[in-house]
């Protein structure tokens, strides 16, 4: 192993703050105010390079090469995801001023949580763990959860909870990116897996309707309110960050249970598996 | 694929809750007070079955397997946790009534911040940094660490802000385990790797002076203050949590750049290796 300081060209160089910093990291020097087409080409190609559509899991999964237990795996941890969700939007409510926001966004708790007539997005992603062979209680408990799942999802909550109504706006806009991953999903699930079928994959056929009213509002809001070139970087940044959140958990989920197989101490573990502290390294 | 139910015997059954809820899930019945030696045993016996000292990528690192790229992520990664030690110590203190206690916690921030005299773990970290090639203001700005590490890292750091005072502290027990793992390291660095000398390594040797006093405190604090058993449980699953924050970061390390070596968008990136969105998978 040589010592030999890395080249300019490398990472130990740091990089233009635009497509590189992490929403933790010193704020960029600000520019000019970006017109409302070009700062929403540049939301859009957060998404074209970071969504988690390009996850080597998710080619996996819609491509028919999950088994049984590494789709269990992801139903029981994109739960914990997907159950967090009204808490977010809840922790977004409550930091509304505005009664005409509040209104609107509301109707996102109730997409999820459900209202008469339609069970809501959680009950029916309990209905897909129920169909994938998984205990309701076992996936409601959060048993079994990878940690850097939870660690992931609880980052998102706070973010929203902590950060400007602007950013915590801003990081919903991920769902820009959602119908064509809900379309190849639905496609490649109804194709590869015996368990999908119209209940089963209920979910993500509704969030095809839903998703895309609910960004339109946003990705409206944002627009809008973001004024200075300080705003729309820090819009910027809040979707890469939720770009960052998707992806962390679909890693977690790859390193567990599809290469190395490395499941951590506690964790799930799917049958004809075992944890990595029981591996013959 | 098909659709068995599970059989009784896997994981799908909610585990017992005693060695597998993570701290999210509900509180577990509890039972009679644990003696103190019983107790300490269990707090131990976490450490055993749970401390990162059993995590794939330590065993690489001491036994000289890692290049290059691969000291340098878990060093710039590490340096996230590392910095933010001091904002974790300084949340618990910001809770502490006790004069006495603060007295006592407030050492740790100084082990770490540096002090007249003592440069500091997190000084000590940097120069370490820069042995193994890295720019130091890479480093301190948090651009390239995976989103994973920081997700796991503010998650202690929250969880030490928000819970109870006694399930802070017992997040510290997993310092009770770092002496062994400090030993390791120090002998695996210097035999296997070229970087390693009195001057890189100074922050492990340090801390086998530092964990120990801090740790004896911590221990005898929660021995003494866990008056229920439910406590008592409430510190065992403080040191299941924190033992998950410190694999979780390993995890992803591993994930990133070991196997199957999977970069996450906007992370550093070693020479010769690409970021996973531009592997041919």
């Amino acid at each position: 192993m040589t010592l030999a300081t890395s080249s300019a060209a490398s990472p130990t160089a740091a990089p233009a703050p635009s497509d590189a910093a992490p929403a933790s990291v010193a704020a960029p020097p600000f520019g000019r105010l970006l017109p409302q087409d070009e700062f929403e080409e540049r939301i859009r190609q957060i998404g074209a390079e970071r969504y988690h559509s390009l996850h080597p899991f998710h080619k996996l999964l819609h491509g028919g090469k999950c088994n049984h237990g590494q789709v269990q795996a992801w139903v029981l941890n994109r739960y914990c995801y997907q159950s967090h969700i009204p808490l977010k939007d809840a922790a977004l409510l409550s930091r509304m001023e505005d009664l005409e926001l509040r209104r609107e966004w509301r109707k996102r708790i109730e997409d999820h949580d459900g209202r008469e007539g339609n069970e809501g997005g959680i009950e029916r992603w309990l209905v897909l763990a129920e169909g994938v062979g998984l205990d309701r209680a076992y996936v409601v408990s959060g048993a079994g959860m990878l940690p850097a799942t939870r660690f992931a999802v609880e980052a998102y909550v706070r973010f929203v909870r902590e950060k400007s109504l602007l950013e915590a706006i801003a990081s919903s806009l991920t769902e820009l990116f959602a119908p064509k991953i809900h379309k190849e999903r639905i496609a490649g699930l109804l194709e590869h897996y015996d368990f999908a079928n119209e209940r089963t994959i209920a979910y993500f056929k509704r969030r095809l309707d839903e998703a895309p009213k609910d960004v339109k509002f946003g990705l409206g809001y944002v627009l809008r309110e973001a004024r200075t070139r300080e705003q729309q970087e820090q819009v910027l940044a809040a979707v890469r960050f939720k770009t960052d959140v998707l992806w962390a958990q679909l890693d977690a989920l790859y390193h567990a249970y599809v290469a190395p197989g490395h499941i951590p101490p506690g964790a799930f573990v799917p049958e004809g598996m075992v944890p990595v502290t029981e591996l013959d390294l």
